[in-house]
């Protein structure tokens, strides 16, 4: 227990404050453009103040980018194996879900995007993040070889990391044109192309 | 006939110079995070020197751009329509030669990542050249259509949308991990069971 719970809340809430403001700087800025001064202002802090709790910018990234990746991970069901066409219907719905959540898509195409940057501090968790992603799916499709919904013979590593590009390509043409860009159903259709293929 | 054709000569040299170097600065950096002063640098200027030829660093994003634009048109035999699978075909070997050119694949990928931040410049060249490409494209299919190669009842629009998702999501992947993602390969696996699907 700690010693001084009311304050030790205080720390925690404060921390979720300072995640939530930099999370939406950086998706209107990019994170090389954003400043430590914003996003310390719009927490009603000093720039001391901030560091304080975060004591980089590239600090207060991965504290972003870790907070995304739970809630996608927890939206995967990352915790649990999904099996075969299970994992590819599960993906549907997260992008499906992402359309209602354009700041967190934003915040992700962004930062990727300034990843491939000389020196870029998301570098190894943007590289990551795919081996990670895609070894996941790749082992929920071997799953569904192993069980017999998916016929054998598919190349699951290459299937895992083209749904992952096609996911990640249609976020930016929704990003840059909403009005037009049918991102869910875009990406329904693929999915439900590739069940049909590999079933 | 210009009254100078030396000095004339030497203007459009030096222009496809800062051209040239503002591609790699933009490519490295981003194009909110590179600075004028270190591009003229580059090239031997002065600030003033460079803002002579590129009124502003936005002027300079544009010219860049409509270069990078014209080496893939040219690529792309843009100005002739490609029909059917002759167009598809075309892409993969697009996607072939650009793991040859990875700046200005890492230009592409840097530029319209950040074009989705607020009042960004490329914002509308982005979502247009996105608009051009996919209608260039779906043309491409519905000639395959008619002629009988592609099978009628294919939304070409939404196919198009998703070829240069594909394209786009790979080419990231791609540059953050270069041992392990065959870009080309997995866009050419891609393409050949599409081929495969549409005929």
């Amino acid at each position: 227990m700690s010693p001084h719970p009311q304050r030790r809340m205080r720390a925690d809430a404060r921390r979720e404050q300072i995640i939530d403001e930099a999370l939406k700087t950086f998706a209107d800025n990019g994170y090389r453009n954003a400043s430590i001064a914003e996003i310390a202002e719009r927490c009603g802090l000093s720039q001391p103040g901030l560091l304080h709790y975060f004591p980089t910018k590239a600090a207060l990234l991965a504290a972003v980018l870790e907070y995304r990746d739970r809630l996608d991970y927890d939206r995967l069901n990352f915790g649990q194996q999904l099996r075969g066409k299970e994992a590819l219907i599960r993906l549907a719905q997260l992008v499906e879900h992402n359309t209602h959540v354009p700041g967190l898509v934003r915040l992700f195409t962004v930062v990727t995007g300034e990843a491939v940057t000389t020196d870029h501090p998301a570098h190894d968790w943007a590289r990551n993040r795919y081996r990670i992603m895609q070894s996941y799916l790749r082992n929920g499709l071997d799953a569904g070889i192993a069980d017999g919904t998916i016929r054998a013979g598919i190349d699951t590593a290459a299937v895992a990391a083209q749904i992952f590009a096609m996911m990640d390509g249609l976020q930016l043409q929704w990003l840059l044109d909403p009005e037009r860009v049918d991102m869910a159903a875009l990406f329904r259709a693929y999915i439900d192309d590739l069940l049909a293929d590999i079933s």
